[in-house]
């Protein structure tokens, strides 16, 4: 806080939505942290919000979802798009890799200004992941980034958390991939607005696209009437790339007529609220507990001597945090 | 609730303390359904849990987990001991596979009283696994199993959340498994009390073995002096399980000559009312959206016309929700 060079939010904000590539780096570099400050700039660019399509990109560990990123930010580009990308994949290439994976980098889109990608691999204790990149969309898309692409790999809650920050849902197959780890994307294949089947030029890629479009029968069917097109593509050669981007227009025109995206839209707010007060009670609820003696220690202290239930003791702590969650926190600027 | 078969809480708390295998069932039913009635039977059992020794066993898909916990069952068997496995893994064949898995059975377990296996392949939009986790683990030991195997997929803060629940994490890897799939595994690696490699008649083996100890010296050191020890096994055939058994029952003692068995039951116990106190936010928060017109409704409608900033909405419905969280919900028998 004592640097000087650091900008305070209020010219940071102004900065970032001024098309500054640097401060959206650092923007991103704030609400990937949290906090105090984070929150004072995501207050600021809050209402510059909600011009971008946010588009969640979604598979299996090795399904080619960074490559497919790649390809339709480049389709993104020649029309005419500025692109920003949030990686929130732990094994993805333009994470730099995971600490068993390869590393890959993306340096064409690099010298691209039109096309941000920002990396977002930490995964804390306390959750916070999906409130971070739903900072991070709201930064790109202030910015003025026109697509946003959000990447996460296909498996766990904190994965279909960020999917629901989409407007659109894109979820990658592939030929060949185990039972087991396809069945892990049980809980995003239901989220799915549009289907990718990548790496087509492997066997059994036309059994795949069969395979989801039967899947697909089993659903329930929503209300609204769009069906998830089922495409076929290979993102490492560029073949089917224009296909899928006409798809995810496709789906932006649907939400709009069907006066879906409102529903939508609504949808996602509620998902962001719910997250973003389970993360204070989590920040919250554990604060006291760094002190030896205080009265939340003194609960847990209860619970492991088995007097009082985990669940007294969760009620009792959560009476405690609504007194001191800073209620007054509304898009304040604390520089 | 009208049905008259349905016995109320107390009676049925009795039963499971008594070892009735049907109580017990009926009981893991109700704490996978959650609510009141859950809660006031959790709220009985927890005076008699703390016995039984808890095994958290993850790895990635396709490991050969459920192989291994019914491997160890059968050796846990041998040497006196009653088991409960509590299979919270969606592509686990205890649950009967997920939709595009396989859909094996464990019949040779399933005829010994002494092994009691529950599938929770249930995953709600609003969590809640874990606390379910916790509540089923905690049934299994006041019914007096010895042994609680508890099994997830080694990927996503859900199992990192899950395996935060036990005494032991044994974490499964398998030689030529992909590094995107193992790079998933890093939350769960640092975790680790005991690694086993498995299908070590594989290709490769001795080479994951290699892998995994040099990983280790490079995660930071504890501060107590267990070092997980990496053993090899092939479940499938029945090889190294008796060295599995005997290295879980070795970290118990070393997790109560080192006094480390203390503070990792107040982790536990501070992970899991956090996950509760997360739920119950969950829960009263989205309460009164359903109905139209409500203070909450209003609050959403004021983000999604970006008003009001997702942070200061979620603060001031986390105000409303302490007042509307029954406090006095300790230990109540609502029946």
């Amino acid at each position: 806080m004592a640097d000087v060079v650091i900008p305070d939010v209020k010219t940071l904000a102004t900065q970032i939505s001024e098309g500054s590539i640097r401060a959206l780096g650092r923007g991103l570099t704030w609400v990937e942290s949290g906090g105090p400050r984070a929150e004072a700039l995501s207050a600021r660019m809050f209402p510059n919000t909600g011009r971008a399509q946010v588009v969640g990109l979604t598979g299996a560990p090795g399904s080619g979802k960074s490559t497919l990123a790649r390809a339709l930010a480049l389709v993104a580009r020649a029309r005419g798009r500025t692109v920003g990308i949030v990686a929130v994949d732990p094994s993805s290439p333009f994470s730099g890799g995971a600490i068993l994976g390869d590393r890959i980098r993306m340096n064409d889109l690099a010298l691209d200004p039109g096309v941000f990608i920002r990396s977002m691999a930490t995964r804390g204790a306390l959750g916070g992941l999906s409130r971070a990149a739903a900072d991070a969309v709201d930064l790109m898309d202030a910015a003025g980034r026109n697509l946003v692409l959000v990447e996460t790999v296909g498996v766990g809650q904190d994965e279909v958390d960020v999917m629901r920050l989409a407007h659109t849902v894109l979820v990658v197959s592939v030929p060949g991939l185990g039972d087991d780890v396809q069945a892990l994307k049980a809980g995003v294949l239901e989220i799915a607005d549009v289907h990718v089947v990548n790496k087509a030029d492997r066997e059994g890629a036309d059994r795949t696209v069969a395979e989801l479009r039967a899947m697909l029968t089993l659903l329930p069917t929503p209300e609204a009437a769009w069906v998830p097109p089922v495409l076929a593509a290979s993102a490492a050669r560029d073949e089917g790339i224009e296909a899928i981007a006409d798809a995810l227009d496709g789906h932006m025109a649907f939400l709009k007529t069907s006066g879906e995206l409102e529903r939508r839209r609504r949808r996602i707010v509620t998902a962001r609220v719910l997250k973003i007060a389970q993360d204070l009670v989590a920040e919250t609820v554990l604060e006291p507990f760094d002190a030896t003696g205080t009265e939340g220690a003194t609960l847990l202290d209860r619970v492991t001597r088995r007097e009082l239930t985990p669940h007294a003791c969760a009620r009792a702590l959560l009476a405690r945090t609504a007194n001191r969650i800073d209620l007054a926190g509304e898009g304040r600027d604390r520089h």
